[in-house]
C-alpha cells in the first residue's frame, strides 16, 4: 500500500477535529481504533475522506481500503491527533452525516431513542451502539447531551456512528410534535408511579426517553407522560446505569 | 461531627489498598464517592472500618454515619488515597467480604453469573451492579477477570459491592461441578449456533457466562454447552458491549 505524507496544514486540521467547535465548522469528525474504523468502512454509511496510520503500525494490513487516501504519521504527530492514551495506530477522518429533518423522522414507523442531557461520552456511544443493534429508526439528541461526534463517543459506538438517522433537538417541543403525529412516549424513570417495562405495550411508533446519568429525565418532560421502570431490587443498589436501562428497554421494545 | 487525625502509618496503609496485592494481604478495600459510600453504609453487607473525608469537603453532611470513625485528610493526603482524577471527598475503608464456598453457592436455587476474563474494571463493576439489581444469587469470578475489589470496579458497582455471594473460580472445573448438581448453563455468545435469548427457557437454577470484551468466552467453556445470543442486527454493529449483553440476559432470566 502506498502512503502519503501529510502537510502541516492537514495535521493542524485533523488535530482541531478533537474540538467540538471545529468539528461543527468543518463538518468532519475522527473515528479511532481498528474495530471502529473497519466497521465504519464496511458499513458505508459515513464517508471516510482520509485514513491516518501510525508509522510502523501493522494495523493497516487488517483493513480493506479502496479509494481512500492513507497518510502515514510519525509517532508524535499521530499521538497529537489521537484522543486515546494508548493509540491503536489508525484513525479515520470522516464527513459528519447530515441531520434528519423532523418530517422524515416522524413519518416513519419505528423506535426512536431520545437522549436528555447524557453527559458521559462512553455512555452515549454505548447507547448509540445498542440502538443500532436493535435497529432504532431515529435518535433525538437533546440539549445538554455530549456531541455524538466526540471522539470518545464515536469509539464507544464501535462503528455504529452514522447507522441511524439523528437530529439535535429541543426535546420539550419535538416530543410534543411527535406525540401529535401519533408517536407514543415512554420515559425511562425509576419513580414510584412508573409502570414495569414488562407491562409496557409497544405500538410500532415508540419513543424511549433516557435521562441524565445522575439526575434522570428532566421533570418537565415527564409531565403527563408514561414513565416506565426496569423491574428489580433497589435495596441492593439504587438504580441501573443509564446505558443498561436503555438497552433492556430496547430489547423489550424492538421487534426482534 | 468529630474528626480524627490519621497517623502516617494509617495513611500508608490506606494508600497501599490501591494495589491488589495489599488488598489481598490486608483483606480490605476502598470504596470512593458519595453515592457509593452512602449505599454501602446503608446496605450493611460490608463492614466499614473507617471513613476518610477531605478537609473542607461538605460531602460528609450527606452521610448518616454511626459508630464509624471519621478521619479528616488534607487535600494532598486525600488525593494520594484516591483513585479518581476528580475526588468527591469521601472514601470508605471496608473489610473484604469472605468468599462463598462452592457447596453453599451450589445448593441454592437462583441465578449465577460467571465472568470469564472480564478486563475492564468499569465493565465488571457495572455487571455486578446490574446482577445485584436483578438479584443474582451468586457470582463466579473466573481467571483473568479484574479484581472485584479494585477501586474502579467498586465505584462502578454504585454500592452493590458485597450484596451478592461470590467466589473466585476456575470456571472450567466449577461449571462442570455445577452442571452435575443440576445447574443449567447459558453462554452468552454471538456465534451462528447460538439460540436466541427469547427462546432460552429459564429453569430456576441458571448460570449465565459472560466472556472477555474482545474475544468472548473461552472456546473450551463453550464445548457441548448452550450458547445464547441477543437477537439484533449485526450489520450495523458487530456486537453488543459485554455489560449490555449480560444485562439483557439478566432481565430475561430474572424472576421479575
Amino acid at each position: 500500500m502506498e502512503f502519503k505524507e501529510p502537510s502541516n496544514n492537514q495535521l493542524k486540521k485533523w488535530r482541531k477535529l478533537l474540538q467540538g467547535k471545529y468539528r461543527k465548522q468543518e463538518n468532519q469528525f475522527l473515528a479511532e481504533g481498528l474495530r471502529c474504523v473497519d466497521q465504519i468502512i464496511q458499513q458505508k454509511k459515513v464517508i471516510v475522506t482520509e485514513i491516518l496510520v501510525e508509522r510502523n503500525s501493522e494495523v493497516i494490513g487488517a483493513l480493506s481500503i479502496k479509494d481512500i487516501p492513507v497518510y502515514e504519521l510519525g509517532q508524535s504527530d499521530f499521538e497529537s491527533v489521537s484522543d486515546t492514551e494508548t493509540p491503536q495506530g489508525v484513525i479515520a477522518v470522516c464527513n459528519t452525516p447530515a441531520e434528519s429533518d423532523m418530517e422524515k423522522l416522524s413519518k416513519k414507523e419505528g423506535l426512536i431513542v431520545a437522549f436528555d442531557a447524557i453527559q458521559d461520552p462512553g455512555n452515549l456511544g454505548t447507547m448509540i451502539r445498542t440502538s443500532s443493534w436493535f435497529e432504532a429508526s431515529g435518535l433525538l439528541i437533546g440539549h445538554g447531551t455530549v456531541d455524538p461526534f466526540h471522539p470518545k463517543v464515536v469509539r464507544s459506538t464501535a462503528g455504529a456512528t452514522g447507522a441511524i438517522s439523528y437530529r439535535k433537538a429541543d426535546l420539550h417541543s419535538e416530543l410534543l410534535q411527535l406525540e401529535e403525529s401519533g408517536w407514543n412516549i415512554s420515559i425511562l424513570d425509576g419513580s414510584e408511579n412508573a409502570i414495569s417495562l414488562k407491562s409496557a405495550d409497544k405500538t410500532g411508533r415508540d419513543i424511549l426517553v433516557i435521562g441524565n446519568e445522575g439526575n434522570g429525565v428532566n421533570p418537565k418532560l415527564l409531565q403527563n407522560r408514561r414513565a416506565v421502570k426496569i423491574p428489580g431490587n433497589s435495596n441492593n443498589v439504587e438504580s441501573l446505569n443509564a446505558a443498561i436501562a436503555l438497552s433492556i428497554a430496547l430489547y423489550q421494545f424492538s421487534g426482534k
